[in-house]
């Protein structure tokens, strides 16, 4: 049984996750349902994408993607199906939510618009249709209903995109935009490892919007630093974040979601030495 | 095998949900949970019957309901299963909070009070039935276990009742009060569209307790409102909910649960235009 | 299929439970999954301890426990698998947080450095070991890979070992460390029932560094009490926990975790009576 792999930006305060889950377990019992997350910030079609196609590498394979993060909803952004080329399908709403990991997944097969009123939950809310038609378009397609099923065929080419950030190397400067902060106050940046290029255990100079820079160290992993020690560290991501060993670098340096930060790679330990 | 689905105001911030699934899982092992939610505000037995209630159109056939918001916990109050004419079961503190629920699922059938020892976790705690009554009691339920072995059968008519609030429609005012606010700041309130009865697109008047009155739009979603636009929609739980398009109207308005709001429906906007 | 019983200190607001789920599920699918908290304070190992060798009694026989509280990642501290008497399995850390849980589901049998690479998840994060290293290893325990395929067999002597805290009673008085602090603001202290011996209904003094005593009464439950009564009650841990009926006790008298607290219990309500 295909497995279920549901993101979204409802909370687990209410019972949006809860209804969804509800539908999903009438129509397909026996998927099991992986939550990658719930707390997507409110209506951050960008942050979701981004956690989404990471997601990917995670979760089972042939499995279905229920993905709803959707300022749009009840308006005529379409709600779609897409079928990867790996074997996977997405359904979620038409705003560049779903591509980047359709990409991650060996790229965009087709796509349907989820039209037929057969596989929505009657009446559909106009303000929720995680429930009332994605929850079921997912459940269905993993317990064996078509994608022709579902609805009308639409040109993959019409499919909205959405650029996730990325950062810009600029000889020693890399600029970059805070991406993430999670729960220890880790600052995820929309900048790779392969963007700096850079020995463990070298100094930069980071830049915030006007403060002084600071310095901060390159290192593996948080236990490499002593703690209070303010480090630049690869992530869960294989993002570079900002971190305080033991500390929240977001709360003591005042970084929030967003914010672009400028990182100065001193000559002396540029990888060319 | 038949699902549970567990609705309580325990939080996910300690075990308390987690050591009611090890018990579930120890004596039902296939049977899939659905968490309705376990974010009902703490003791709001009024607040979790009508998420409950209105949670059972989106459940599975057959389903066993575990609820439980407890003040009373360790008390008189009798721990019940009850059965519904549609072939449900709900089980959880007799205070009221399963009534509605099983009103909405046909019916109730029967009910018996869980005094049968075998099918608790020993020792009892005086603070937790969640987990050493209510949860073993569910899942044997779900397992095939009659409600016979659970304990004495008890009348129907001396099971607790409680009433959801409503509102009150008297010409052209609605007045309602505020039932749940959801991590978007949407405003639930106690009033459904069949008690408003207007044509989308239509302006009242909101009325909070010593402020002067506000112009709301009453539309279809959100998105048909500009940014920033004080709206009142439907909302997932058929609901009359006040929003503000990507905003957060219950910090912008400075509104909490209970309060009551009077809504005033234009003499030019009437239904009987 | 065995159960995987999963506790962390990653919350919910990232993806890092979602990618560890994913993980399990693909590698295997049928087992259900309990999700002990991921809200363990971050960081804290002891009280993750605590929590996890107190979940044992309510957990599935024969789980595979995946617990993950781990600030030392990527640094020298083993990644290990343990083996109990009473045929379960605990995968995580070896900084302690495991061997208080071991001990309670009967003693630890064996265990090994989760070495082998074949069983990661390449290539490995220096930070993320949740997902990379333990989430599978206690996947593939549950699906039948033994021990020995994971790494190599490690003395069990040379686990790490911590003390989850206790109380210390003199005479009257009884001194305890806050441990935990719940949704509702009930406050676990580091002292059990069988610390105190006392009948239900006995008044006792509580002292709280630099303010003056306060009466408490040690109840059967919450319900015993009026509303806003200060109240010590034997909790869902078996530990005594500080709480106000109805109120919020942590927040009322202003306690945090770790804090220290003098129980003195009168002459004239000692169990000698």
């Amino acid at each position: 049984m295909r497995a279920i792999c549901f993101m979204s930006d409802f909370g687990l305060a209410g019972d949006f996750v809860g209804s969804c889950k509800g539908v999903i377990v009438s129509i397909s019992p026996r998927s099991p349902i992986v939550d990658i997350t719930h707390d997507i910030p409110e209506f951050s079609v960008i942050q979701g994408a981004e956690v989404l196609q990471h997601a990917t590498r995670y979760m089972p394979d042939g499995a279905v993607y229920l993905a709803v993060v959707d300022p749009g909803v009840g308006t005529q952004r379409r709600a779609v199906a897409i079928a990867t080329r790996g074997g996977e399908h997405l359904v979620g709403p038409d705003n560049g939510l779903l591509t980047p990991a359709a990409e991650a997944l060996g790229g965009i097969e087709r796509a349907v618009h989820l039209t037929n009123h057969r596989y929505h939950i009657e009446p559909v809310s106009n303000t929720f249709h995680g429930r009332d038609i994605f929850a079921p378009a997912a459940a269905h397609l993993a317990s064996g209903t078509g994608m022709d099923e579902l609805g009308e065929e639409i040109e993959t080419s019409t499919l909205k995109r959405i650029e996730i950030p990325g950062a810009q190397r600029t000889g020693r400067e890399l600029v970059a935009e805070i991406i993430d902060i999670d729960r220890y106050g880790n600052v995820r940046l929309s900048a790779s490892m392969s963007d700096l290029k850079l020995d463990y255990g070298s100094p930069l100079l980071l830049k915030v919007k006007g403060e002084k820079s600071m310095k901060v160290t390159y290192v593996e992993t948080f236990g490499s630093a002593k703690p209070g020690d303010l480090i630049l560290v690869p992530d869960s991501h294989w993002k570079l974040s900002l971190a305080i060993n033991k500390g929240n670098a977001a709360r003591a340096l005042f970084l929030g979601l967003g914010e672009r930060l400028r990182l100065e790679i001193p000559e002396e330990d540029s990888p060319s030495r």
